[in-house]
């Protein structure tokens, strides 16, 4: 090496006190109070850390709060958290774009590493604050924004930092896992699945993010961009969600050999990046496949790793909490040392658009039983090149419902298919629309 | 913090060279060479690193191998690849106890960080090379040694940091997990599956390291002592292979919804450490029972973080490179900052003895088919307190089969149990023995 140093340096001998300045104390900043009172000795003892908790700023400081703070501790004053001298690392467990954004920065700015799970910020906002914390020299953390308690960002980045990847499939919302489970494998309705849901604490009063997949996307946006050190934001990302899918849908599809399952995939195309979220029909025998309720895991294929998939809890206080201590050390651990992650920045990614797609498909299509329509359905698919692997008709009085499920096809073929399909005086009505993945890739 | 640095200090502008010593060149380290030729500008643009291999000692130099070298890398003289000034980071691919023992001291001796995937010499080893690594303020990293590409120890260790592991449950041994998918999912017998993985490559002409569970051991060993800071060596592993399991077994699991497993566990119970590997009984249900053919995965129990598991390829020279150039990357990037994991060494471990393990059992009794049979099986296991989950009785002729499940029993009250029913005259042999993973813990 150029410039090797003569002795390296090793970590100073005894202990060393790092402050956490906390910007949130609900649901995940006081599990992790909790959890840091339970693993501070154990973690000194591990890493010659002490950790303590020197500022926690929260929007309303008379709320009662399941933790206990030391006198002078909560302060309402958030900006406070960030510039008091009393604070070594800042952990951002607020959410939201605004004034976690402006707080992460200025923290930054500040020379202070910053731990976050903020997936929303980070999905709108990456590649500037990794300048900012690249320009200061110090760390931004986000283990816990994109599948809660499972390592998924320290793998791609370290574990994986000699392979080239090339796509990642991940069941990033537990929320709609748990849905569709219940929609699976109980026969229940949408509605009534989501019912359970947020009875369960599983799912919000509004879901709208999570059923239509902004949550996913978010997280799917964080995933391109870690995986393939592109600039990708949630805008980017091609979005589907759950609402439009029927038990009926599902039934078939397990009766075909294969699950539904809500996805965010970011793949490597040539010298661009397709980055989506959608249901899609993935086989029985896939590790996917077997991921139930609210449950998350992220499917990821590297070139020369092959195959791998990470499993666990993507939300919750304490799930949560575990990934953003993991994160604190790891920071206190590059401030003791004067190091940091040191990650070039994003690049612009080119987006590949929807239509673009090579994939499976699983169509409905409701026709009137009568003979010689099959022959204009599949002239109508053969038209556009879209070649069909699997066809059952299955009778509805005087309609049939045609399930349909394609080889590899290109989506704007499949879509002009369907445009084709609904111009049909037979066609009643063009139903469920699916990707499936493999056998053949999807 | 007490004395944090005014201004962290940041990576060096521009590229840096960084010189590697390979110990060996056959499957791994071919390998190896290939994919960092493949990936050697991508990783520069990613990491400012570059990576070159500077020599390459192997038993063998006329040997003809996959990979081209620049003339004058290869050489006979390991310890030359050790001692030359002009090799960085030293990786250690050639296997087995010794010279690698020797030969990974001498590079941690003279300040060169180290990778390696040696299993057998870490399970042997580990304290006094992780002391040598600590004293020389370098990095010993090993990921490519437990489960092969997939990302484990690095998680375990910095993703977990913060959190309290309870128990760690893996299928760490390709050859057993493909062997006993094939028992079972074809009804194949442990010698035809044997053969098949043997003409697949999968298996060893000498398959015992396999199947009678020292491969599977080692990875315990060193699981135990990653996740718990503890000393653990293969030789601490209770162990069991799967020579003795007949398909008759493996299909009666899967008829009470089980999937046999061959399992490394590792747990802290008190201030024990408890680590066996032996074959087990796993819930259908359960993450671990869909993992099929040659894969690997850990499946991991934390205090916060809950259930989370790892999955992917334990073996093969390319998965094991990934993991290998990973390891490489982040000691070249430490190397550069000067910095080091900086471990803190590993304290003795109490090892709970087998005797002591609570879970459900599996039991097989062959018995006379005659009246009052059942009585004596029952008062056998009701005088060691050993209480009966689940019973079937098959007929065999003049003899019967009875098939036991117990609720959560002592190992050893199960073990005196086997003993008393050896000595009831009705018994003609008691067969196979398991334990069984949940619903109940084990």
């Amino acid at each position: 090496m150029g410039a090797a140093p003569a002795t390296p340096r090793r970590p100073p001998e005894g202990n060393t006190t790092v402050r956490l300045g906390l910007l949130g104390c609900g649901n995940v900043g006081s599990a992790l109070v909790a959890l840091l009172d339970e693993q501070r000795t154990a973690i000194t003892a591990r890493t010659g850390l002490h950790l303590e908790v020197a500022r926690v700023g929260v929007a309303d400081v008379t709320k009662p709060r399941p933790v206990t703070l030391a006198d002078g501790v909560l302060t309402a004053d958030l900006d406070r958290v960030v510039e008091d001298a009393a604070v070594d690392v800042v952990v951002e467990v607020m959410g939201g774009l605004e004034p976690a954004g402006r707080l992460v920065l200025a923290a930054l700015g500040a020379g202070k590493p910053v731990v976050t799970g903020n997936k929303e910020l980070l999905a709108a906002r990456s590649p500037e604050l990794l300048d900012a914390a690249a320009k200061a020299g110090v760390d931004l953390l986000f283990e816990a924004a994109v599948a809660g308690a499972i390592p998924l960002v320290r793998p791609l980045r370290e574990s994986l930092a000699g392979d080239r990847l090339e796509r990642i499939v991940g069941i990033v919302n537990g929320t709609t896992n748990f849905i569709l489970t219940r929609m699976s494998e109980s026969g229940q309705s949408f509605e009534e699945a989501l019912a359970e849901a947020q009875s369960l604490g599983y799912a919000e009063r509004d879901p709208t993010a999570d059923v239509e997949g902004f949550d996913a996307a978010a997280k799917a946006a964080i995933i391109a961009s870690v995986a393939f050190g592109v600039d990708v934001r949630a805008d980017d990302v091609h979005r589907e969600g759950i609402t439009g899918l029927s038990v009926d849908d599902i039934a078939m599809a397990e009766r075909l050999g294969y699950t539904v399952k809500l996805l965010a995939v970011a793949e490597a195309v040539g010298d661009e990046i397709a980055v989506r979220v959608h249901p899609a029909m993935v086989p029985h025998d896939h590790p996917l496949a077997a991921v139930r309720e609210a449950f998350n895991a992220v499917f990821v294929e590297g070139a020369a790793a092959g195959e791998l998939m990470f499993y666990g809890r993507g939300a919750g206080g304490r799930p949560t909490a575990s990934a953003v201590l993991g994160d604190v050390i790891d920071a206190a651990t590059n401030l003791r040392q004067g190091s940091s992650w040191g990650l070039a920045g994003l690049v612009p990614a080119r987006i590949r658009p929807i239509d673009e797609l090579e994939s499976q498909y699983y169509l409905t299509v409701d026709v009137l039983d009568r003979p010689g329509v099959l022959e204009k359905v599949a002239a109508a698919t053969a038209r556009h090149r879209v070649s069909i692997r699997q066809m059952e008709q299955l009778g509805m009085g005087d309609e049939a419902r045609l399930v349909l499920v394609t080889h590899m096809a290109r989506e704007r073929d499949v879509q002009a298919t369907l445009d084709d399909l609904r111009q049909l005086d037979v066609v009643d009505r063009v139903g469920t629309f699916l990707r499936v993945i493999g056998p053949e890739r999807t």
